[in-house]
Order: structure tokens, then sequence, then C-alpha cells
């Protein structure tokens, strides 16, 4: 008898992903998290029964997460990471010599202590000396920091998973307005617009930033692993534009398997029925 | 007892929609053929227990199919469709007035036939005064036709499913290019290039299509329904370079929900991964 992972993307389609072996399941302070091992995907992180992320394609999710905003911020030295307990997020961030401090915010640490013995490929820069590890609530943190940051990434679960509701509302985000240098950027996961149910919260997430940020608009990725396999991420400033042009140098000697300069202009293309979603 | 389309898109990886009502099965001389409801994308066909397109999401494929090369080519009158039986391909053509005459080639007229009955928002223009309807094989007919073509679309099926498998050899494409004006480009269908097994088919594709055409490249969209929402399309030219500037008013007047120029020129901005796939 085989295990299933089971995920219902809309009404009446659902994705099923057989489970080789379990690694690991158990009950955070917030929420399941599971390991398992698959064929196609290698290991696969599931949070209260919602993939998060696989093996095979978490280089697309955190690479574009990361190098998209690095690729045109003038003086990226202090980042503020905020959930993203796996820490692809954070290995991307610290390929850049020029980051000086990450600030890593992630709410529930059985989530990182799970990801480090199970996930070595993702979590393998979490320990650099320049990321300070805060085992704290995001919202509290950019609320009451006194910190300022260039880079401000929000990788959350969906608002309807675990304790990522508060990382979607307006007070959030003024709070991280707020701690956002004038040069900066914020990144945040920006669901998909393509199945109602998720259109809809891209689309309310959309109206609430806009609403806060000067600039403000999404860009996209294929992940495959991800319902439609059309996500996005939501990309925020005071000052700096998508089309900006990327500052010299700053990808030199970093290999990346997704991202690529031209791939960084092209995901903020937006079809027209992304555009009207988004008006 | 709820019955489901049930869709292996790799090893252990499965996309299950649940059928609300099945309008039409049938067998024709090549394939079987089902047409059913479902709630979050309407009505579907699949051909060969493959999804073939949705109500929902057909748009995206077939505005990519077309206007990709319509917007680049300088004088596109005479076009030639080969499958795309459903008439999705060819309703896009035909929007566009400088189009005199369109050969469409379908070898299965049950697909034709069914699509008319059961699918009217797509099949719609295939009474098109314009469109000279061939129930043939289109592998013939490329190596026979003293015709010259503007723009020709091969709008297959997976090689592995019903009669395309000769739409992908070195000697198809050698007819298409015969038959291809200076000025013309070929598009096809051309996989996904994240599942090994559809990527492995991109790729001997590509290699055989390098083979025969002096330009040759693919683009992309992203088309949830079909296995990993990241769908290839193959471009082909003697002359004509993807990145050439769009033809002036070629799309005034034309609605589209997916299709606008940025999306044109990003759709050829391919990923590190599918770079190297490609080489």
């Amino acid at each position: 008898m085989s295990d299933w992972h089971f995920e219902e993307q809309s009404e009446g389609v659902d994705l099923r992903i057989e489970k080789e072996k379990i690694l690991y399941f158990g009950e955070s302070e917030f929420q399941n998290i599971e390991i398992f091992e698959s064929k196609t995907f290698g290991k696969i992180m599931v949070i209260d029964g919602y993939l998060m992320l696989t093996e095979k394609d978490e280089f697309i999710y955190h690479e574009m997460m990361v190098h998209v905003p690095m690729s045109i911020i003038a003086n990226p030295e202090n980042v503020l990471v905020i959930g993203g307990g796996d820490g692809g997020s954070v290995r991307e961030v610290v390929k850049h010599d020029c980051v000086k401090k990450v600030d890593f915010v992630e709410i529930d640490g059985d989530v990182i202590d799970v990801s480090k013995e199970y996930l070595p490929s993702i979590s393998c820069s979490i320990d650099d000396p320049r990321v300070n590890t805060l085992v704290e609530d995001g919202i509290k943190f950019v609320a009451e920091t006194k910190e300022k940051y260039d880079l401000i990434i929000v990788d959350s679960t969906d608002p309807y998973i675990g304790p990522g509701e508060g990382l979607f509302t307006s007070e959030f985000y003024k709070n991280c307005n707020d701690i956002l240098n004038e040069g900066g950027i914020l990144v945040n996961q920006h669901e998909s617009p393509y199945y109602e149910n998720d259109a809809k919260v891209a689309q309310k997430m959309h109206k609430t930033m806009r609403e806060v940020f000067p600039i403000c608009t999404v860009y996209q990725a294929f992940i495959p692993t991800y319902p439609s396999g059309h996500w996005l991420f939501g990309f925020a400033s005071k000052t700096v534009k998508p089309e900006s042009d990327p500052i010299k140098g700053r990808m030199d000697g970093i290999v990346t398997k997704y991202f690529n300069e031209e791939v960084r202009k092209a995901s903020f293309a937006l079809p027209n029925y992304v555009k009207e979603l988004l008006k």
C-alpha cells in the first residue's frame, strides 16, 4: 500500500505525490511539519498538509525571491528575512559578499531545526557568521525593531496556513515600509493568479500593499510544484523601479540555475489577465 | 461515486480532475476522444487519456502559439495549421485581417466534429471563409503540397499520443522548411522542460529542429493544465529573429487575455536550466 501526499489545488483538482518514505513528522507549537522522500522531487517539506518546497525545484523560488531585488539595490548591506525557516532565501542572500548582516526571523524554531537535519542543501547557510537567527514573531519584530534594511524578504506560508496570516495585513506592510531604507526593496511570496482562491488572495494582497508602498508590482516564475505552476512575488519600494538597470558586477561569481538578467526583466511582464486581476 | 480524470505527470506525481459530467466519449480511427465537464476548468478535451485543453486556459496556449509569430511576420497572408483540430489556433489566426488563406490540415475529422459540437467557443472560426479544412495527414501534406506559407503552426499532441509521432522527425521539419517563405515562421508545441520525460522530448525536438532551421529557439508560457505548467513552443525561421520589433498595428483591434507585446518579448527569456537542456 503506498501513501500519497494529497493536495486540493482547486475544486475537483488534486495533485498527488507518492511518499517513498516519511523521514519526519512532528507537531510544533504552531503547525504540523512533515518531510518525506519522493521519486520525482527528492525530499519534500509539507506544513499543515501544504507542500512548502521540494529539493527538485526550490532553487526557482529562492533564486527569484532573492536575486531579482538584489540585482538592483545599490548598496544592499542589511537584509531582513521573515519566515523561510528552511534557509533557502538566506542561502541565496549570503551568496552576495556585499551583504554584511542578515536578520533571519522565523517564528517556528522547529522548521529551522528540521531543515538543518533533513534538508542540508537548503539550510546550509543558516550558520553563516553574517546570519543572526531570531526565533520570534516577524510581525512583532517589524513593529519593534530600530534597525533599517536595504532588503526585506517575506518568505511566508499562505495566509491560511499556520501563523502566516498577520504577514498579509496593512499594519504589517506599514511597519515594513518604516524600516525599509529609501533605496531598499521588499519582496514577498504573493500566491498565484490562476486558481480562483489563490487569485483572490493575490488580488487582496496587492491592493493592501499598493496603499502602503509608492512603487508596487508583482513578478512571476514557473514553479511547477505550487498550484498552477504560475507563481507571483510582490515587489515594493519607495524609490527603486523594477525596470532599473542591474548593478554592475552584482551577480559576478554567483551560479544560478534559473535566474539570469533576461529572466529578471522578463519576470515583470504580466499577462493581460494578471494585470486585470491586480488593477 | 465520483469519476476522475487521472494523469501521471511524472513518476509518483498525478493530477486528478473530477468529472462532473461526461459529455462525449468515442473512438475515432486514430484515438479515443473524450469531452467532460469539470468544476474548475469548464469543459475539458482528453485524447488517449491525456488532457488536451480546457475551456479555462486554452486561451493561453492558442494566443501564444499564434500572436507571438504573427506579431513579427512582415506580410502573413498564407497560413498552414497542422493538427489543432479543436480550432483554437485557427480562431486566433483569423483574427488577423491580413490573413488571406488558412490551410487547416487535421488528420482526425472526429476531433473537428466533436469540437464543433461541444466546444463552440474554441471551434467557432473553423467555418470562416478563409479557412480551407483538409481532413488528411499533415506529414503527407507538407511532403506533397506546392504551396508556400508565411506561418506554419504545428499544433500537435505529444509524440507518444495518437498519430502525432511523425510530426517530430527531421524529415517533417525539412519539408516544412521547404514550404516556408523566406520571411516566414514555423511554431510548434514543444513540450515542457521540467519533468524528465517531457524534457527529454523537448531536448530531442530542439536538436532535430536546429539542424534544419537557420534560426531556431523556444519560447514559453504559463499553462497550468499541462504537466508542470511550464510549457514551451518551438520558434523557427530562415530570416526572422525572435527579437524583431513587432509590426506596427498588427495587434490593433485584437483583444487578448494573455498575450501582449511585453509578454511576447519576455517569453523568449529562458531560465538557465532550460538553456542548459537545449544547448
